[in-house]
């Protein structure tokens, strides 16, 4: 039904909408650039107005310290009806290298069905789209089925660093039943998806020391510690054979898949060729035996070896025997392992590890706990089902790799987290030359209009808020 | 005999002697420094002298692109005696860090029984004992028991760049039977041990690449090859779980050591807990089974990581899979290993290692191969006998675990390599502080002289020359 009505709405205002979407794009709200706090105001006030234009009341720009996060509600559905949070954001990644765009990435242009401009996907695009679709409820209909807040955060591209400080300090305005995530991607226009997991992640900076000062080889070597060498058994021993993460206990409190859930990633489609050339044209696949590479880069957890450094590194050589090393872990949880425990394995493994150092110190380097929502959460059957009424097939589950602002929002707010999102992979975000693909913004406008009747509809269908 | 005739010779000419050696300490030799290139001549020209001064002849200063060296000769020792070359250098280390040092480093100061200042024992003063040895001998008996060539490098502390185009350039004015190479040390002041081997040198640099970027650890990690893991693969890989390097057929051609060559290693003092002091405080000794620490950095060869880069290095953490990682190996050889064939065995081997990566650079930096004379060698019997008449006790052997620039003199002279050397372990040689302590000089001077006389008693005993 909201489908019919917004399919005439958007007949009727396809216009104005794209407008909005180009004035909001030549905003250059870079949350990584000191310089750019203007206009991530600027960015927040656009948001602010366009949500007050659909309807939305106690719309308010909430400041942070890098960039300001837009408010706004609709609370008249009613006692019974569940409270559905959209949460997006109006910040935009630098545009370096600047020389690679065929247009200016501020200046934003729509051709061959396609807008490229940087934000145009991540996350503007996105966040016009749940704008609209209540724009075109409430104007058609003069009421939403489900109450509905948003909250449009200004610093999720720098890693939402204060994003909990103002969820703990505004939990009571942004009390929800169910978050409804809208910056996620699915696998291809012709074959859509619905995210359902997020990684976690838990990263490490270790520094050893064999000795207090590096040691002339010829000298020396062949009796003394390696620091090199000895950081270097330490990456090597961090996998086994079998690709499997060689720290006792580190699968522990792996959730693991259903052979539903392993069906449905299986269910995918998967060019190999093509992932390797995209994956910067590398040789072969690598990983936990066992598990599809899909499965793998979204369902499994995984440790990294974010970077190694130790001894001489100029032209020629030295002959030095290092005594110094530095080393970066990066691991990647799925649930229900948790960034502390992770840390306390990860800490009693390497000290078992390094007999010869003197000195090892471990820093953590942030944490965030996977997420996930069950594929038979109602929240997510709802998704389902608002994309397969708008891109007329049944969806497939995916599981992204990545770890963003979801696990605070799910944590503090105490909600079930639903994805939608329209991107696509070949939307370059973060690099040059970011587009939208036009067509799957004004599906998502559609399909968020269906989400908000599905939630709706909950209520009545299963007597409880999602 | 030759001791009461230069004991003599040193009471009267003493205070000369230390003034020529102050005198020349006072000269910035820095060879490393461009700047240093009209010291390196005063330097050079101040040896000239002293050998003129000594009574050898042909004397001259022969140009070389850094540093010139000095030539002379004493040839009228009659037809079957050998000739012997005396082999040191007259260019130093450079001084940093000067503020540690307690008096400047070209202002020698002589006190407590030791000469501190760069240079004084490597290697000033251990070329000065030897030109006093001669002028001594020649200016009681008038004669030499041997003829004798010096050569005085002025590049070694360089790496030797163009010894061998010199040493190709005279090869008939430095002809001889013998090299005396008077630029080592011994055990202690009461532990005298002379050199039997020097260990060779072939070291790499490795880069390699296993994407044309680095990725996303949270898109891709988990199913893509990363450049930090390989390269510490390779590294982790290098050695077995004994310790012995394990690139295959690495120890083909290792001379292995004699049960008696190994009996007079073992004689050595080895004070563990001072070793490991010395060695920048290592927590425990490492190495290949079955062979003792001395044996270890002495007689056997090793391999040793030099460095190893690879993915962010700089605070904090970012979430990459590193696509390029560069690694930097140096072994160390021993007789009759050959540093062309150690360099096909660890190309092939690490190719076998890294069969995910798309390029690997391997560039060679360096090579040097391992020397050694037998224990039994004529000469090396001559050494033992001078220096146990000088400090009374019978010598131990020893092997160095560095590489200088002997190969390129025995194999271009195709003459044995004698060691004369009263370096000691504390001396602080390319430290701040050098020093040489005196009484180790003035006997050098003595076991100098014995030495010729030894080596010109072989022609008598052996019938032919060592």
């Amino acid at each position: 039904m909201a489908i019919l009505v917004l399919e005439s709405y958007l007949r009727a205002n396809r216009e104005r909408i794209v407008r909005s979407l180009l004035h909001w794009l030549q905003i250059p709200s870079i949350s990584a650039d000191p310089e750019r706090s203007e206009d991530l105001w600027a960015s927040a006030r656009f948001c602010a107005e366009m949500l007050g234009a659909a309807g939305l009341e106690h719309v308010a720009v909430l400041e942070s310290p890098i960039g300001p996060a837009v408010y706004a509600d609709w609370l008249h559905a009613g006692p019974k009806a569940p409270t559905v949070l959209i949460y997006g954001h109006h910040d935009v990644q630098p545009v370096d290298p600047l020389d690679e765009w065929i247009s200016l990435p501020f200046q934003p242009v729509i051709m061959d069905g396609e807008c490229r401009a940087r934000g145009a996907i991540d996350d503007k695009g996105q966040v016009l789209y749940q704008i609209e679709a209540c724009r075109g409820l409430l104007s058609v209909l003069g009421k939403l089925p489900v109450n509905v807040k948003f909250l449009v955060e200004g610093e999720e591209e720098v890693g939402s660093p204060y994003l909990e400080d103002l969820l703990l300090r505004e939990t009571d305005r942004l009390r929800c039943d169910v978050v409804v995530v809208s910056d996620t991607g699915m696998v291809s226009p012709d074959i859509p998806s619905v995210t359902v997991s997020m990684r976690g992640l838990v990263a490490f900076d270790v520094s050893l020391r064999t000795a207090s000062v590096d040691l002339h080889s010829g000298v020396w070597g062949g009796a003394v510690p390696n620091a090199a060498a000895v950081a270097s058994r330490v990456v090597a021993a961090l996998h086994d054979r079998d690709g499997r993460v060689a720290v006792p206990g580190f699968y522990d409190d792996v959730r693991e898949l259903t052979s539903l859930e392993r069906a449905l990633i299986a269910a995918q489609p998967f060019d190999e060729s093509a992932f390797k050339t995209q994956a910067g044209g590398i040789r072969s696949l690598v990983g936990e035996v066992g598990f599809s590479p899909l499965e793998r880069i979204g369902a499994r957890p995984t440790a990294e070896v974010v970077g190694i450094h130790s001894g001489y590194g100029g032209p020629g050589i030295k002959t030095i025997v290092p005594a110094s090393a530095g080393l970066k872990v990066a691991f990647r949880l799925v649930p229900d392992q948790q960034p502390d425990r992770i840390e306390a394995l990860f800490r009693s493994w390497l000290t078992q590890q390094t007999p010869e150092v003197l000195e090892c110190q471990v820093t953590r380097q942030g944490a965030v706990a996977p997420v996930s929502t069950p594929i038979d959460h109602p929240a997510v059957e709802a998704v389902v089902r608002a994309v397969e009424r708008v891109w007329g097939s049944r969806p497939l589950f995916t599981r992204e790799g990545g770890s963003g602002p979801e696990e605070t929002l799910a944590r503090i707010l105490r909600a079930p987290l639903a994805f939608l999102g329209v991107g696509l992979p070949d939307d370059r975000i973060h690099a040059p030359n970011e587009r939208m693909v036009m067509d799957q913004f004004f599906k998502g406008l559609l399909a968020a209009g269906e989400l908000l009747i599905e939630l709706g509809n909950l209520v009545g269908r299963a007597g409880e808020r999602p």
